[in-house]
């Protein structure tokens, strides 16, 4: 079965082949030139993820040129009429250009050549955007920043047509249109144009990859080091500030897949045209860095969804399949490859002809996912995220201790998530908002993402007296990052310390992904301690995905009526749907997620409560998932510890009727503190420990001993695991 | 890459082939005969299904046969050792035997062999097993049904083992073990094996296979005839009287699984042992319907989970692997292939041998869904339960008018359930047990099953006065059925009527799946009539999967502290989140399911209400999954109507971040009553609609006409449905 599309490409081929079209000679060719278009054409039929890409592309730009075409005068903002044709003028124009350097169709070079003239021919007329706000305006849209996006797009659509344009029409484009827009973007909005931030780079990748079609070096220059071409801002300047050395971005992952597109693809283009620049290799190779860092911020595909972030939002997002294609054709990565397989989709280009290429060669190879800590900052030294994986990558352990990460960061230092078996196990909520729904306030962030997702207690991390880190200001939490005191992928740890989002109040957390031969999957270590001169309310949320199957003791539950878990900082989000006192004892709670079972096995001192909540009150608009979560509460206390393991465990296959190990393997948890020294001891059943040793001093070389027990342990530095069979014991 | 076990089939293939160990001719071969055996030995390389159904037995199998053997006296009741143990020493004989013949390797025979005596060693010393309850006791098992699925296994396993063991071994096999055991099963427990009830199936199957393997007439006959052999019990009995005529089973598609494995698998060997009976014929060939039925009862390969039924089964579940096996043999009808190829396995078996050798030519074709009418009881008089499903396959409605179904059934009169594009969206909340997890009751009903799942409210069915369907009393509900009245798969739509459920009123729901070309998915109408000459209230749940994006007025909410919507009959269960007076006028609320939009438009009478409800109050144990549910209620109301449509719309992408038609089409909802004739219209955007005419009367013949808004309508039958172009009108 030969598709429309593909046929008419291997007509055109053929076509092509024999009559000596294209020139043999590549035209400069931004991400694609003339051989590797040629080798497109020849090759797709051969090349199924190549063929679908051109296919989808080909679906939607038919359907797009089947209605009349329009350029009309800017009047509406983001979301009207004219701001979405606009949009998708640019797009095809791109398009259009880019199948006819495929097919060799005649009829996409009218095309994108009608349109391109038409905004020739619109340009002069128009000034700023009526509808500009409080941003920038732009001409064609209500901020500059789309303006910069569309000229991304126009100028590798025009790019291709470089044959096709008579000198008279290329002179008139440039004229009226590639000229004047460029010195909109870099002159009249010289502000946005020198800021390092995203928008800026969304504007330097737009003039710069004009000045590279067009051969006018100034352009090029000017969006590398900024209008005054001293390094102050531009393009380079960026790619220093906007990553950190590990190629982090600190508003997240969500974020980072959006920041990365001007990048990669002015980068890309970059580098094919003026290599002289070498700017893959620019700050020890940052941007490879800070693609391949989104891929190992994710879990099952998708991003965690640390901050501000839809949780939908994954590696098989357009900004990744282009981060991935560049990625693969500068290190020919065999694991990229996989992931690229994975987004079923490859950039009708070069590189992605090369992608393509090797995974229908069969080089694709699994993507190398292990324990990393990404250092966020610019010189790396406002703390990072750590994300510790097991060996067979079944589970991922991510332990947040970064800066605020601007306006989009939530008041969550120290939380963690926890993946296991492919589903969330241990959640964040992500952003509360529903893109683009528009039944949902236009889509934009909801109230509830202030009162909730942003608050601590929607994370799972400390909440002193009820409040939010920082009191939930975003100006004082800006002002300090939390700090990794101690990485360690050898033993799967870290050791992770907050001293400014309560006053006088630190806390400090070590969590471990524990690989023992003793269980068949990794333990969670969390282990937290808080030291205070005065007394408070400590709660640590676990927001837990899944069904509830065991509580070692019945809870008292809210029955006829329900009432909220407090009044604000989040918690009137919450209904207080049951608590089970706990005085001194470990507690375990199971759920069910997936075919596997969940326990929490806690260690909580007298007086304590866990709290049984569930998200939805106050939600009047009925924005909000209902989700569970559990809050370990200790009252009236000033320094104190958490002490918990998290076991997966068991299988529920309800086809085959079968149920393993639903309880936990934990039979015993107890914390002995002496001094700057601690032991947590798991005892398993059957009799065998997991004994993890923890100093307070971070020196790695620093000797330790500590009994208990009649046993000694000794070790060296920081942590230390411990595994007794059944047999070692007293 | 060749695994172990096929380089092993492989291997023996070679030296079978070679050195001619296997006779020409067949044995008597219960599911499988050595012609097959060789077969699959021979092709198992080139047939992926069946190499992946070889393997993954002979996995499990090498690990039991590596931990030691034992045959311990039963002392166990169900899930105890003795228990388990038995229950996979039976499935060892079956799968070692089965084993031996398809790889020809010795230690499998040896192995089946030495069990085998074990067991006519051990038969001879126990009497009826220590632990029985109420049921008859088997001997092996704490209940005679497990004996009798024990003897299903364990004959084809002796059937497998016939050219190995000695004449000496067969005769003290049939001495000890095989009539002593068919003797307990036929004569001792009588009662069990004379019930016209799935226990009777399984004891007739185990007596009948084990005179075929014997080539015992006696047993066979008995098992069809029973022990009378005058036909008022036995196999064929069974099959006339627990089958409706449509191959429907009263208990629901869930417990229909359970119960086809022992009909399909003594059917199948009959029928090759024996042909002359033409088993699957019988009764106008209901056993291959009953197979049918169990596919056509399911949606994305889950069953319809109607009264008890846990919803993670479906048609991979080994029932249905044997029923599409058997029937594919049978019918040789491709559509079974794709439903094989889901399984992703096949039995072991000459069947199995047929599936995967068509499925590797590539025959499969799609399985063809489509609208079916499911009449429930002996003589299909007794209601029956409506599947109505779109051109398309991607929605599916069903309508349930049946019979009460036993202790399994749920008072759930004329509710139904709604699928689309691969989602349950209107659901039925299924059994409240968790199968086999020991924290949870250890895997028994729960209290919640009774208190929730069977109650009323828990459908998607009408409520009067807050009381379940015969307040909840299944003598009463047993003594009657709903009825459909018309089924019509041309129109898509059904009307059915319950009269008994409520002393002095009766309820009549009129439903269809309305494909027309003026929207994308079919429209779901939903038109209930109620009769009284009394005032209730009358309560209509709608449980919805998914996220509310919209509802066109606001409700009032539940903000700090929530109650519940009732005390009893199931209202206990619920949270009342939220209530929206409607006062005689059209309301909509839509969600958000998968990537599609759902929007209910409903018409209620002034002083009605929506309310929004959420599951879990009066949940002590966590037992009750959180789902929501809408209740449109009307209050101190006789003779009244419910008028619905539900639209399936829209789409919502968030990796390429865009939203179509996030709001319902329908702009206005209109209904007509005129005498005993009435019109649902419909009213789309942009003017065009949708009118469905009814007519009390269910005289197919009978013509209408009825006059509305300057328009006639005149149509045949019960009802009609019309499409206006937004030209048509005014």
């Amino acid at each position: 079965m030969v598709s429309n599309i593909l046929r008419s490409i291997l007509l055109g081929a053929l076509v092509l082949s024999s009559a000596q079209l294209w020139a043999t000679a590549p035209t400069s060719g931004l991400l694609l030139n003339s051989v590797e278009a040629k080798g497109i054409s020849q090759q797709v039929a051969e090349l199924p993820l190549l063929a679908k890409s051109v296919e989808a592309m080909a679906e939607g730009l038919n359907a797009f040129m089947s209605i009349d075409m329009d350029v009309p005068v800017p009047r509406d903002a983001g979301g009207g009429y004219t701001h979405e044709r606009h949009k998708k003028n640019g797009q095809a124009i791109y398009e259009a250009a880019t199948l006819y350097q495929v097919t060799g169709e005649q009829r996409y070079a009218d095309f994108a050549v009608a349109l391109l003239l038409r905004y020739a021919d619109l340009y002069p007329k128009i000034g700023p955007h009526p509808e500009h706000k409080h941003q920038a305006p732009g001409k064609l849209f209500w901020q500059i920043l789309n303006d910069a996006v569309w000229l991304v797009y126009v100028i590798q659509g025009y790019d291709q047509l470089q044959d096709v344009l008579t000198p008279e029409q290329k002179e008139l484009i440039a004229r009226n249109l590639l000229n004047p827009y460029v010195k909109y973007l870099s002159v009249d909005s010289s502000e946005t144009f020198n800021k390092v931030h995203n928008h800026g780079t969304w504007a330097a990748a737009a003039v710069g990859m004009t000045g590279l079609v067009l051969g006018n070096q100034e352009y090029v220059d000017i969006a590398l080091k900024g209008s005054a071409k001293d390094g102050h801002s531009g393009f380079l300047k960026q790619i220093e500030a906007l990553f950190s050395p590990d190629g982090y971005y600190t508003e997240g992952p969500y974020y980072q897949r959006y920041a990365l597109m001007p990048f990669v693809v002015f980068a890309r283009a970059l580098d094919r045209v003026q290599p002289q620049w070498d700017i893959f290799k620019y700050r020890d190779g940052v941007l490879l860095k800070a693609i391949y860092a989104c891929i190992n911020l994710s879990y099952n595909n998708l991003f965690f969804p640390l901050n501000d972030a839809i949780k939908d939002k994954g590696l098989d997002t357009i900004e990744l399949v282009y981060g991935v294609d560049i990625a693969y054709a500068l290190t020919k990565d065999k694991g990229l490859l996989s992931v690229a397989a994975n987004q079923q989709q490859v950039i009708v280009s070069g590189d992605g002809l090369l992608v393509a290429q090797a995974i229908a060669a069969q080089q694709q190879q699994p993507f190398d996912y292990s324990s990393m800590l990404f250092r966020d900052g610019a010189n790396g030294d406002e703390g990072g995220v750590a994300v510790l994986r097991s060996d067979d990558a079944k589970s991922a352990l991510v332990v947040k201790a970064a800066g605020q990460g601007m306006g989009h960061g939530h008041f969550d230092r120290l939380g963690w998530l926890y993946y296991d078996h492919g589903n969330e196990i241990v959640s964040d909520y992500g952003a509360a908002r529903y893109l683009n729904v528009v039944t949902k306030r236009g889509g934009v962030y909801l109230p509830e993402n202030n009162t909730w997702a942003k608050q601590s207690i929607a994370h799972n991390t400390l909440v002193v007296d009820e409040r939010s880190h920082f009191n939930g200001k975003l100006g004082k939490a800006s002002e300090s990052s939390a700090k990794v005191s101690v990485f360690s992928d050898k033993l799967n740890a870290v050791s992770v310390v907050e001293a400014n989002a309560y006053p006088g109040v630190s806390f400090e957390r070590t969590m471990g992904l524990i690989q023992t031969a003793l269980l068949d999957s990794p333990l969670v270590l969390d282990l937290m301690t808080i030291r205070s001169s005065t007394k408070h309310q400590y709660d640590l949320p676990l927001h837990y995905a899944g069904q509830l199957t065991y509580i070692s003791e019945q809870p008292k539950v809210a029955l006829n009526t329900m009432e909220t878990l407090g009044k604000k900082h989040g918690y009137q989000h919450l209904w207080k749907k049951g608590w089970l006192p706990v005085n001194g004892s470990a507690a375990q709670v199971t759920w069910l997620k997936g075919n596997r079972f969940y326990s929490l096995n806690t260690l909580l001192p007298k007086d304590s409560q866990i709290l049984f909540a569930e998200l939805g009150a106050n939600d009047p608009e009925f924005n909000l998932r209902r989700e569970n979560a559990l809050v370990l509460r200790q009252t009236g206390r000033k320094d104190t510890h958490f002490v918990s393991v998290l076991e997966s465990h068991g299988e529920y296959n309800g086809v085959r009727e079968y149920t393993k190990q639903p309880t936990s393997q934990v039979r015993g948890l107890e914390h002995h503190v002496d001094k700057d020294l601690s032991l947590v001891l798991v005892e398993l059943d059957g009799g065998a420990r997991i004994v993890v040793a923890k100093a307070d001093s971070v020196d790695p070389d620093q000797q330790h001993t500590l009994a208990f027990n009649g046993k000694r342990y000794q070790w060296r530095g920081h942590l230390a695991i411990f595994e007794e069979s059944s047999n070692d014991g007293k």
